[in-house]
């Protein structure tokens, strides 16, 4: 799971007018030469906060850059934190972190909604680049939406009719609206970026490269899919839909939570940003994450219709499943309902990925 | 004021499956010889038909094509029909003709959504072209929205953040796309396409021109000048705002029940279409009405995300400036309150058009 997709690049920051001076002045956002900098930082301190935090690679991530060799990804270090890297010269790292810094400072953002719908957000830290150990970089540091989670089911939603933004320039508006177009994004308001599902033996994770080509069809499969026993089982058997989808805490009921807000806020506009939506084969209750906001713009008091109209799109799709495979003795508590119904022993950590 | 825009054409029409044999071998639909073609019309049966009619242009038209010499628009017949010309050789008439024909024979439209938010449809009717009475063509016979107000104030609201359609050939979707962007569509999920209002000394309609090149702050103002007793003043002073826009039949109950039908269909997407939003200075009550269907194309099965989320869009601004002007007494009837509250004996024809 990637908390905050890296894709695209943003033009000149439209909030980073929200960003306090200090941060605003940190080099790294604007830095050309990341090594030389990063030498920088290379203290006896920040060696032995190295030695302090125990990182790794998150295991469920669906979509966005993976850290790996050569590629600067999200680490988090098992303790609830997970940590995105504000890689040098990359705007859009300034942006989110613009974004985090306005957002959590804003007292016309409900709490509830913030703590309901948004990670936490601690900062930045500066730690070290996984196969680099040498090579620090400032990282945001987030709540890791899947801590405690033991068999997490996990898809990325990428929302919108479109996810280029008024400023983008002419080659970042091409490249977005090229993968707009190829994808379900204008058809049903999101697309999927990402997904897994832990069954009976093992993990259901489709390739990336195959989520991409999702048709109209294969986003509705992949709804049915998700909350399924056996998700690559045809049709979907749909068995979780009901503890997962809904109950008064489920996803549905969060959806419409957002949805409410929707209609109201706009201090806001977040393009290309996703919904992760979760829950846990091993008992934790399901929940609706925003993340990646590398491209929110201010709403300047127009409400965000570009997601609201996908939103709507997706709470009429889950619906739609609720109907028909709710049964007929009404909600159950999903927290209760997605745990134990599954039989947690029997499902390991083998994965079992379609391409 | 113009039920129905005829700008832009369409492609090929995915809703003319929809259109009964009969009327799909109405050779005008193909036609490119109008007036050799119409000459078959001319019986000694329609000669009288057209005598019948007393046809005229719609005086209170703020959008759209317009009836005059070599241009072909709606016609009203006054008493409460409204014509709309379907030319021969342009397929949007075709493609409109389709939409009402499915739309009407469709149970699962709600009634009620059907008489409240949708001009009547009574098939089509051969009648002379104005200036060209030997000229006889095929028009779509529909409700006449206006019929019996005495001082129709009228706004034209194109729906969507987006105008182009799916099927849109290039050259089409390069025409609909230079309009959107130009106009609030994109930002505000919808645009002012004209509006006129009456006013103690006459009738307040700035010009097209001017409205096409209407900023945000512009459809701001004018959603405001729009329930203003002097809406040429600045700032607008909004006295008519609690009578037409509150109330529990007033604009923005209608539209919010609009809204709830539009989170649930799945059967038509609406591009292209205006809402058109009309009271009363003589007293009838507020009105929603869409109209223009010449691009509206199958659902199936996805919500019309696009205009939903201009809808809502509308409905926060009409809501925020019923937050700001409604009396802290309470709602009142519109019906009641737009027609005493203005002196309709000082409310002449003179026109007192803005440029």
């Amino acid at each position: 799971m990637d908390h905050q997709s890296t894709t695209g690049s943003a033009s000149t920051s439209a909030l980073s007018d929200y960003l306090p001076r200090k941060i605003r002045s940190i080099n790294f956002l604007k830095s050309k030469a990341p090594k030389k900098r990063n030498k920088e930082f290379q203290s006896e301190k920040l060696k032995s906060r190295r030695r302090e935090v125990m990182l790794q690679r998150p295991e469920h991530q669906v979509a966005g850059h993976e850290a790996g060799s050569g590629t600067l990804g999200p680490l988090i270090d098992g303790s609830g934190n997970f940590y995105k890297p504000l890689n040098p010269g990359d705007e859009r790292g300034a942006h989110e972190l613009a974004f985090y810094t306005s957002f959590y400072s804003d007292t016309r953002v409900p709490h509830s909604i913030r703590s309901s719908f948004f990670p936490s957000f601690g900062g930045t830290r500066i730690l070290p680049v996984p196969d680099s150990p040498d090579l620090l970089l400032p990282h945001l540091v987030l709540g890791d939406l899947l801590h405690a989670y033991t068999y997490p089911c996990v898809m990325d939603v990428k929302m919108g009719a479109r996810t280029w933004y008024p400023s983008a320039s002419e080659k970042d508006f091409e490249k977005y609206w090229k993968k707009d177009v190829e994808s379900t994004t204008p058809l049903l308001g999101f697309r999927i970026s990402g997904l897994q599902v832990y069954h009976e033996s093992g993990r259901w994770k489709p390739h990336r490269d195959g989520v991409r080509k999702y048709t109209v069809t294969d986003v509705r499969q992949s709804l049915r899919q998700f909350v399924s026993k056996k998700p690559d089982e045809t049709p979907p058997d749909c068995a979780l839909a009901s503890s997962v989808y809904g109950g008064s805490n489920g996803i549905l009921a969060q959806l419409l939570e957002l949805k409410s807000w929707f209609e109201d806020q706009t201090l806001f506009h977040f393009y290309s940003t996703s919904l992760l939506i979760a829950y846990d084969k091993g008992g934790k209750a399901a929940q609706v994450k925003l993340i990646d906001f590398a491209h929110v713009m201010k709403g300047e008091g127009i409400i965000d219709h570009n997601f609201l109209g996908g939103l709507c799109s997706l709470i009429k799709w889950v619906s739609e499943i609720l109907t028909d495979f709710e049964p007929a003795v009404g909600l159950t508590d999903p927290k209760a309902a997605a745990g134990p119904a599954e039989p947690e022993a029997t499902v390991g950590p083998t994965e079992n990925e379609t391409h």
